[in-house]
C-alpha cells in the first residue's frame, strides 16, 4: 500500500499501517518511518486535546460520549492512549476497544491503544509522530488520553493544544489526590458523573475546583474565565456541548493571540531536543562495551565507590575513542 | 596549596580555591577538578538544606539570622546560591556579601555566590560538586538558596536533603503566586516577617498554607505533621529554634527509616544521568560542524520546513561518522 498516497485520503487502514511502522523498532522500519514522516503534508492541523484522569473517573465513558458528540457533527476523531507503564503491564490501557464499543464502530473515529515502551523515551517520541500521522490523515480532533502515571501528564500536555483533567465527584472536603503540578497545566477541570445520586457531590466538587483554580496564578495567553472547572455526565451526555464550546473558545482566543502557533513551535523545539537527547543515549548504548560500562558505573555509584562525575567522565572518554 | 590536604582541615581559603577550580571551564582546570573530586574523602556528610523564596520575602535576612543561630551552636555553615539566570543578569544574587554582613564575617560560616551559567546545565552540575567540597571541608550544614526562577527550585530540591520555602505574609485570600508543583517538594513552608504590623497577617498566611498542605497528598517517608507550615521573624530571630528543631526531626526520622540514604542514592543516579546527558551534548557541540548543523536544524524546525525527528536523525547520522 502506498501510504503517502493513501493517508491524505483518510484511509484508516493506511493510518493503522503507518502507525505500526512508526512504532516498530526494526532498523529497516525505522528508516522507512523516517522517510514517511519527512514526506507527510504539513498543511493539515488537528485540534490536539490531552486528557488525563485516574482509573475510576469514567474516562472511557467520557471519551466514548464526547467522541460520538463530535462525530455527530461530522468531525473526524482520533483517540490515542499514552501509558508509560504499558511495558510493565504488558497490555494497553485501551485494551481491545471494548471500552468504547460504539465509538470504535464509528467510521469517523479511529482508536489506537498505547504502544509498548520498547525504547528510550519511546512512548512520547512515537506518540508525537502518531499525532502527525492522524493530522495527515485528515482527522479534525486528536484526543490523547493518559492515566497520569509518573511524568505522562506533563508529556501529554506537551503534545497537546488543550489539556483537560477529568475528575470524579469527591466525598469530603479534600481535593482528591490531584498530583501537585497538574492543576498548573490543566486548561479544563471536568467533573464527571454529574448525574443521579452523585449530582450534588459533583456540583460541590466542581465549585471546589473552581475555587482552587482561582487561587492559582493567572496564565498569560488565556481568555477570561480560564482555566475553568465544569461538570458533565458522560452517561447522559449532559454538559458535553459546553466542554466542546470551551475548547473551541480557547482555541480561537489562542489562535488570534498568536499563543497557539508559538506553543506549537516551542513544542517542536523540545521534540527536537528530546530526539537528540535520546538519540545520543542510543548511540552510547548501541555500543556493547559502553553499555556494559554504564551498568558497572551505576552499581559503583550505588555502592558509593565512584562519584557520578568521575563515572560519567570515564564513559564519555571511552565513547569518544570508539 | 595542596587542596586535598587542606580541605579536610576546614581551610576556607582552600575551599574557595577548590570551588573556583570546579567552576572553571578551562580544559586543564576541568581535569584537575575531576581529579580533586575523585580524591575527596567520602566519610563526611553535611545536612543539605534547600531554600527558595521570591525577592521581597526577606531571604537574605533569614539566611543571616538562621546562619548565625546555627554558628552560635558551634555548627559550621556554608551558604551557596543557585541562580540559573545569573548569566543574563551578569551578576550573582549574593552580590558582594553585603547582603549578609554579620554572617560573612563569622569564622564558622562560608558564603559563596552563584556561579555564572557558562556551560550546559552548568549551575546544577557545579553546585553538586561544590556541596561535596563543603562536606569534605567539614561543614555541618550546607544551605543552598535559590530565587525560584524556572526549574531552579526542582534542581535545588534534587540536591537537598530538606527543602524549605520561605514566604511573606499575604494580604488577601490568595496563596501568593506559589508556583504550582513547588508545594509538592517543600518539606517546610516558612512564613517570614511575623513581627510588628505584619504579625497578624503572618499568622493568617501560615494557617492558609497549613490548610493548603493538608489538602495535598501525604508523602511516604515523612513523619506525622510534615510537610509543615510555620512562621518566623528573621528580624527578631523568633521561631528560628523551631525551624531548626523541625529540620532535625525530619532528618532523624528519615535517617532511621532509610529514606535519607535512598534519597541520596537516587540523587546520585540522577546526577550521573545528567552528567552523561550534558556530556554527550557537549561532545556534539564541541564538533564545530555538528554545532552549526544543530543551529540550522533549529531554524528549519521553527520555519516548519523540517520535522524534529528528521532533523535529529540527520545530526545523529553525521555525528556517528565523525
Amino acid at each position: 500500500m502506498d501510504l503517502i498516497a493513501e493517508l491524505p485520503k483518510g484511509n484508516r487502514r493506511a493510518l493503522a499501517r503507518a502507525i505500526t511502522l512508526v512504532e516498530s523498532t526494526r532498523a529497516q522500519d525505522r528508516d522507512a518511518a523516517s522517510e514517511l514522516m519527512a514526506q507527510l503534508p504539513h498543511d493539515r492541523q488537528a485540534l490536539r486535546i490531552g486528557l488525563s484522569g485516574t482509573p475510576g473517573v469514567g474516562k472511557s465513558t467520557f471519551i466514548e460520549s464526547f467522541g460520538l458528540h463530535l462525530t455527530a457533527q461530522g468531525l473526524r476523531v482520533a483517540v490515542l492512549a499514552v501509558d508509560p507503564s504499558s511495558a510493565r503491564s504488558g497490555g494497553s490501557i485501551l485494551g481491545d476497544k471494548t471500552r468504547m464499543e460504539q465509538l470504535s464502530r464509528d467510521p469517523n473515529a479511529f482508536i489506537r491503544p498505547s504502544p509498548s515502551q520498547t525504547q528510550l523515551g519511546g512512548v512520547a517520541r512515537r506518540t508525537r509522530e502518531v499525532v502527525r500521522l492522524c493530522e495527515a490523515a485528515g482527522f479534525d480532533v486528536v484526543l490523547i488520553e493518559t492515566v497520569g502515571v509518573g511524568q505522562s501528564e506533563t508529556m501529554v500536555a506537551d503534545i497537546s493544544d488543550v489539556f483537560a483533567l477529568l475528575m470524579a465527584p469527591a466525598g469530603g472536603d479534600e481535593l482528591q489526590g490531584v498530583k501537585r503540578g497538574i492543576m498548573e497545566i490543566a486548561d479544563l477541570v471536568i467533573v464527571n458523573k454529574a448525574d443521579g445520586d452523585l449530582k450534588a457531590a459533583a456540583t460541590r466538587t466542581c465549585a471546589d475546583y473552581a475555587g482552587a483554580l482561582r487561587l492559582l496564578r493567572k496564565r498569560s495567553g488565556d481568555p477570561v474565565g480560564f482555566p475553568k472547572a465544569s461538570m458533565v455526565s458522560a452517561l447522559t451526555a449532559h454538559g458535553l456541548d459546553e466542554v466542546w464550546a470551551d475548547i473551541k473558545a480557547l482555541r480561537d482566543f489562542r489562535q488570534q493571540s498568536g499563543f497557539w502557533q508559538t506553543r506549537r513551535q516551542d513544542q517542536d523545539q523540545r521534540w527536537f531536543d528530546q530526539e537528540l537527547h535520546f538519540g545520543l543515549l542510543e548511540l552510547l548504548h548501541s555500543d556493547p562495551k559502553s553499555a556494559r560500562i554504564v551498568e558497572e558505573a551505576r552499581e559503583a555509584i550505588h555502592q558509593g565507590t565512584r562519584t557520578p562525575v568521575r563515572a560519567a567522565a570515564q564513559i564519555l572518554a571511552s565513547f569518544r575513542k570508539t
